[in-house]
């Protein structure tokens, strides 16, 4: 298979109309086989609470009881995605929405309860690339939101993070996969107060002492688990920061590598 | 291309889970390719009372601002398509849930807003079954919402019945293609308080008699007159029922045909 891009765009894309669709005229335009990842978080709470149903997070983890299960499979699968697809479609790109259980692509098994009770949050257990394979190579671009099954008719609340990266590992295998963070800053930085401060190169050795040294701090640190383990499952290059990196490429951004 | 069922489900079945994971389980078995529709009507209005949003209907047809086509998006793509998804994967049922924007299935052009303005709501001038085609020929069942796109960027209601119909006219084009609508009565009727009496064929002569008579009622003649249009574009047969008459062929239920 020809060369993919995996690319996840947090939240502060999604929650602003005017960035959303700039990025995804950008994104519209990317050559080559690519595929779309979100989430939509901070626009699932507003629903809730317009709905009046209570928001509750642990360590910023959502617990997904039925109701949240309800309101983020409306949100990231219904609100969100299909408003990306009809934008991307706007933008001659021929885009598909999927969750985990579109084509049994994702496979998840719910977290235990024990020691701390998430809900229907799922752990990726399985990606399945056949389906996904076949719409790339026939020019379909698919978009995926932050939703998983478990194969017995349960959708699972998953990290659009993690999404990314096991899709990333699972087309590791057979092509040449490049991974993407997009957010609000311009990579990883060892001053977050100042946004020149850019980290462009970490390695497994030097994440190490940036741990250590207190650099890389807990907001950070599922991201890049996440990207040394697409590092690890063979995926070409991971870059984090500003999605403008995609199209602009003297734009500084971190880079992840193996060493 | 090989023969092909296109079934749409009503919300009789949607709004109760005992019948929906009933029927899904049947729908798995259904040998050879197929498409299912649904709508989800009652549902999304539930939502709206709960986001305190006002549901607003003329002649039976939902009113769609900017808010109800929020709503609609989030249940009909994402509440209801995403679980039936998840469903049909544990039946072992490969499927993938599609509104007209994904792979951009199913153009509309906003209905005009006079004599009455109903908001977002399209009236379809497309169907590409390409997409479509390379699923079903890879063992893939896509599965519609009542949503199109008007490939500028906006999604729009368009009533479910229509879009099943406009999928029969378009694969029959290519396909034995047979078109079936699911209700919760066993066909028309000739005696609307009497379900014994089914009228067991309608042809455009009789249908213009039962008009006439007055037996063909304002709720019935938008479903009928997307039969005749299916018949009259080479859909093979069109059936109306309840949803048994899809695995036991001894159900009394009504069929259209040509003459």
């Amino acid at each position: 298979m020809k060369a993919l891009k995996i690319i996840k765009i947090g939240g502060n894309i999604i929650n602003d109309k005017v960035a959303l669709n700039d990025f995804l005229k950008h994104f519209a335009q990317i050559e080559g086989y690519k595929i779309l990842v979100h989430g939509g978080g901070t626009i699932a709470s507003k629903i809730m609470e317009q709905m009046q149903l209570p928001v509750k997070m642990i360590d910023g983890r959502r617990v997904t009881d039925t109701h949240t299960l309800e309101v983020i499979t409306m949100v990231y699968a219904g609100k969100i995605n299909k408003n990306i697809v009809a934008t991307l479609q706007s933008n001659q790109c021929n885009a598909i929405g999927f969750t985990g259980a579109d084509g049994n692509t994702i496979l998840a098994e719910k977290r235990a309860a024990s020691p701390i009770d998430f809900g229907f949050v799922g752990d990726v257990t399985q990606v399945n690339t056949s389906a996904l394979k076949l719409l790339l190579e026939h020019g379909i671009t698919p978009v995926f939101c932050a939703i998983t099954h478990d194969h017995e008719g349960n959708l699972l609340n998953t990290n659009a993070d993690t999404i990314a990266a096991a899709l990333a590992n699972a087309f590791a295998l057979e092509s040449n996969t490049s991974l993407y963070y997009c957010f609000d800053k311009p990579g990883v930085l060892y001053d977050i107060t100042n946004p020149e401060s850019v980290i462009e190169t970490i390695t497994p050795n030097t994440y190490e002492t940036l741990q250590k040294e207190g650099i890389i701090t807990d907001g950070m640190l599922p991201k890049l688990n996440n990207c040394f383990s697409a590092i690890k499952n063979n995926v070409a290059t991971v870059h984090l920061g500003k999605p403008e990196l995609l199209w602009d490429s003297n734009i500084k951004h971190t880079t992840i590598k193996n060493q």
